[in-house]
């Protein structure tokens, strides 16, 4: 794969790991730290071992999952690194899914006002989305994603081989991101993907590539979301209010599970606003609910939905700001839409 | 006073008031917060009040002191924005010394990754040091700034009316820095400084004007220190060490204080190893016992100091990194002196 430049860092796909080992040796570092949690730990350590065995590095592991990315544990991180002597010329390499590359890049960028970090993504999910953009941070107080920073890392890898150690179910999850890019940048790679009724034995590489080309082409044009990033933002605004809607229950969603509901009832507003033909939007339903057949009970409780959607960070004032799609293949964004659109969207959803 | 440009944002001092209006009109602002102190809360707001009072704006107090510069306080102060409906597209104004431009700072730049905020430093420590170069953090474990970041503030707005609310003891620790900016960069500022013999009555703001002049030159030329900026850091090396070890002691130094010992003794080593003529060193040394008279005591732990010197987090690799100066109003960087030297120069500070 040609390597993506997203200046000042590259984004490397399926590249040789002798590239990886000159990232490690192109400074003096200090220290190496390699972040991972118990997943990571077991599954794709001993791959990334196998490369950098001839560097002295230590691994900082932390626990899985979005319930951990929060201040108690960055401060183990930091802690971590001020007792083992990292300072500001040191490297973390960041091995895991977004939260890892979110928190540990978060970590780095503060850990005496800035030290180097690589991105190691090992999810089809963060390989595709959390990989280019520079948005770091963590939770705080139920709030996702409330601190951070947007700032580059020295580098991204990304490795297909990582997918292989992926549940078919995080795969899935992280493929509703790939669709989103082609739904709101590029119809030609909407008519390859809605090829797709299966996403085992998939050579990932290109649709990765295509994917976070569109990403990169979007946010080198706004890097702190003032207009055009928010189009990524497709899908997101009720699917974030999905998600941590269904957070707690017993048939919680993936983040990409609440987007895929989140992509159908957006594009059933983009038809009732935004000129979107009714024919592209029974299109779209078709195909996403093929790969995400409806999950059940999700949009029970509308009230609640409604109630976060108003909360999320992203409306200023309190307005609701959506991206949405005019046809496939072409967004616009800071449309704020009646409130009946948004009821009549989340009833469509289970209408077949 | 002229407007000191540091692109993207402008220093101001003693400007008229409507200017700082216009700051606050500037953006479409969601919410504006003041971040005060028990101190500032007590002799700054009510200036600030009197200014601004046809804004809508909320306060944000928290404890003064160093002691309080850390992450319980950040959460403090980013609950209190959650809670009262502050977004990215809000501002926070820091009205106080050092800790409450720092730390502020730092969490306006990290809430909701990134809001505007405006410091209004109200020392003279703060005015003429913290004020310019965008050094934003806290403390964690024990160790000084560990976790932070560089970035800029919208705008510093510094006023010499509030140095008259200020403890004599504070005004004389801010005015080492201003001998330090003349030490390293400016001789002429130097012979004009060595006149003042007493800080009462002092027509400050031309003063600070060049004072941050000369800070802002050296800060613009090498923002994330990778060579130059580290001039600044004559005095500090031996200063904060010394600054650390009398810390928890009855007879604390405030930091200017510890600087002014540091300036004493650094100039000894910049004497011995980087040509310092040995008149230069005693009209240095005369002039700064002049208006630091000796600190007894407070060298008295020469190994802890020592120790407390390798585990700076500025000395690379174990390294004692110190900058020097030549003659006055020349500095040099990188220099790693013998451990002798520093000894000598710790002993030398009490002789007369």
């Amino acid at each position: 794969m040609p390597i993506i430049n997203c200046d000042p860092y590259q984004v490397y796909i399926n590249e040789d790991w002798n590239s990886f080992r000159n990232l490690l040796s192109r400074k003096d570092y200090s220290k190496i730290g390699v972040l991972v949690d118990e997943n990571t730990a077991l599954y794709c350590l001993p791959i990334l071992q196998k490369y950098i065995h001839e560097f002295n590095f230590q691994i900082i592991e932390i626990k899985s999952g979005e319930h951990f990315k929060n201040l108690e544990t960055c401060k183990e991180i930091w802690s971590h690194m001020l007792e083992n002597g990292f300072d500001r010329h040191s490297l973390l390499i960041n091995l895991g899914g977004g939260v890892i590359g979110d928190m540990g890049g978060f970590c780095a960028r503060t850990f005496m006002r800035g030290m180097d970090f690589i991105q190691v993504p090992t999810t089809l999910l963060s390989q595709v989305d959390a990989s280019v953009g520079g948005k770091l941070g963590i939770d705080f107080k139920d709030f996702k994603n409330l601190i951070g920073v947007i700032d580059d890392p020295k580098a991204v890898w990304i490795d297909d081989q990582f997918l292989k150690t992926l549940p078919a179910r995080q795969l899935r999850s992280g493929f509703a991101e790939i669709i989103k890019h082609a739904l709101i940048q590029n119809s030609q790679m909407w008519d390859e993907l809605k090829q797709i009724e299966n996403l085992e034995n998939i050579e990932w590489s290109d649709i990765i590539y295509r994917s976070v080309q569109i990403k990169k082409e979007v946010v080198v044009q706004d890097k702190y979301e003032g207009g055009l990033r928010k189009i990524l933002n497709f899908g997101h605004t009720l699917g974030h209010a999905i998600e941590s809607e269904n957070l707690n229950s017993e048939d919680y969603l993936l983040h990409g599970e609440a987007i895929s509901i989140g992509m159908i009832t957006e594009s059933y507003i983009s038809m009732k606003m935004t000129g979107l033909s009714k024919g592209e939007y029974q299109e779209i339903k078709k195909y996403i609910l093929k790969i995400y057949p409806h999950f059940q009970n999700a949009l029970d409780n509308e009230e609640s939905i409604l109630e976060k959607l108003i909360k999320d960070k992203k409306n200023k004032q309190g307005l609701l700001n959506f991206s949405l799609i005019n046809k496939i293949g072409e967004s616009v964004f800071d449309i704020v839409p009646e409130k009946s659109f948004i009821k009549e969207a989340l009833l469509d959803y289970y209408k077949v």
